[in-house]
């Protein structure tokens, strides 16, 4: 097929590039967020990336238990992929012990796959509450009892502030600058923060605390903010160059930070996932290049 | 009807405490904003003031236009109300002269009125822009150019920061914080900001910011944060109690920063809308009561 017949999907607008071949210098940063493809299997996912020349990825929990644990590790390490993270732990709010149970079996399936870090989302109000203040110290508390856990296995936790329209259901932290304040509290080996760019493009501190965060940034990760959101906020994540985000100064910022790992593309959204996920993965090959890089 | 038989609108709830009767001083400083009984007209809604014992109102420009200026400033006069605000001016990052002209044809209104404040939404992107520090200078000029105005009317323009999820189309203006930077390269009588507990409740800095605020604050207006949010997130302000926001603290900082004007309820919600607006209004009288006072 020539580049000129190429078509970007969700959005049916005409490829503005060809897509950069495997070995291409422009990808050596580039990494597949397995939620993007989300129904493909970890088996599927590595060989998409392999093929399209996309020398990192991160995984998710429940594909990688589908698969089992040491078949994907050796897949991905046999295919010579880079694992940037794994999605997810978390959900501390309403913990008790099951909760932190569940995050240091994800801390163990975490050093087992050599993932760079565990991304946890802390978790909203626990159901019935409006005590805001009291549900983030629960997370300060919890992620204090994970680290010794997550030290001892080499892994490293990180920290993921949401969107605020998340802050009731899904995340209490819910700027940078917050995760930044409560991952000093810890060795930065131990806890940093993940840098989402749907997540914290809107704020006006975002690039004076992508400074600050240094060497703090565990996860860079890219998607586009859609307006108007769909019905179901969760899924208002877009390919990059179909909303309303400037990548560059994020990126840049993310750079100058110190910040030498993968760039994640992680989007949530129905009419990708509902596309051929060979054409995903071309498109937001190609996206990467001409939107973020 | 005995307090028994009292049920909230719109959550169906039996009402937890009788209705307040019009002079009792717990609702000495509440004001219905007209849009929470959209459907009514100025007449009606001061009307439904009087009758409950509310003492002051936010007007809304249209609502006023289609009433006439002169006579919906005598009838709130004569009935004795206050004028918390008038909703609302802004809109200034497409803007030409047209939006500056409308701006200044608000702050003349504003004043006919007797209008605490003016407030702003500021605006979002220009469309099809991804200039996020553009918009947000453009907001910075735009004001600047408004303020002698406002100063020579002696209305206060009200800087009304929205969550963050309506940054792209609505208003770049997203934190307190980033409101009260803005506001204070003016005097304080020409430039203030709006503390929404919808728009600021999930903020980490919100009690700090609200205390740096200080006589910045204009305008209090609370309702609640629903979860989930409806498939318009607009619409998403429910009845106080209806939601996740935990009204105290917040009231508590804003009294303790100096505010001593009154407590606006501003609901757009399609179920308020539709239910009757006296009910509407018993319900947020008796909700003011039980949840934010």
């Amino acid at each position: 097929m020539s580049p000129r017949e190429e078509v970007d999907v969700p959005s049916g607008r005409p490829a503005a590039i060809p897509t950069p071949a495997p070995g291409d210098p422009r990808l050596a940063r580039l990494s597949l967020n397995q939620w993007t493809t989300r129904h493909l299997g970890v088996a599927e996912a590595v060989d998409g990336c392999a093929r399209s020349g996309i020398p990192a990825i991160g995984l998710w929990r429940q594909q990688v238990a589908e698969h089992g644990l040491a078949e994907a590790a050796k897949l991905v390490r046999d295919a010579g992929l880079h694992v940037s993270s794994l999605c997810r732990g978390g959900f501390l709010t309403a913990a008790g012990a099951a909760a932190l149970d569940d995050n240091r079996r994800a801390i163990d399936e975490a050093a087992t796959l050599g993932a760079d870090c565990l991304v946890l989302v802390v978790g909203g109000l626990p159901e019935g509450s409006r005590d805001l203040a009291g549900a983030r110290a629960r997370v300060a508390e919890a992620v204090g009892e994970l680290v010794p856990y997550a030290l001892a296995a080499g892994v490293r936790l990180a920290l993921e502030p949401l969107h605020p329209m998340y802050c009731a259901d899904r995340a209490v932290l819910s700027t940078l600058g917050q995760a930044v304040d409560l991952a000093s509290r810890w060795p930065s080996e131990a806890v940093g923060v993940v840098v989402d760019t749907f997540h914290v493009w809107w704020d006006p501190e975002v690039i004076a605390q992508i400074a600050r965060a240094g060497e703090r940034i565990a996860s860079f990760q890219v998607c586009d903010f859609l307006v108007p959101l769909p019905a179901d906020v969760l899924l208002g994540r877009g390919m990059m160059g179909d909303g309303v985000i400037g990548f560059r100064p994020l990126r840049e910022a993310v750079e100058a930070a110190g910040y030498t790992g993968f760039t994640e593309v992680e989007i949530f959204n129905a009419d990708v996932w509902a596309a051929d996920p060979g054409e995903v993965i071309a498109t937001l090959v190609r996206r990467y290049v001409t939107e973020v890089l």
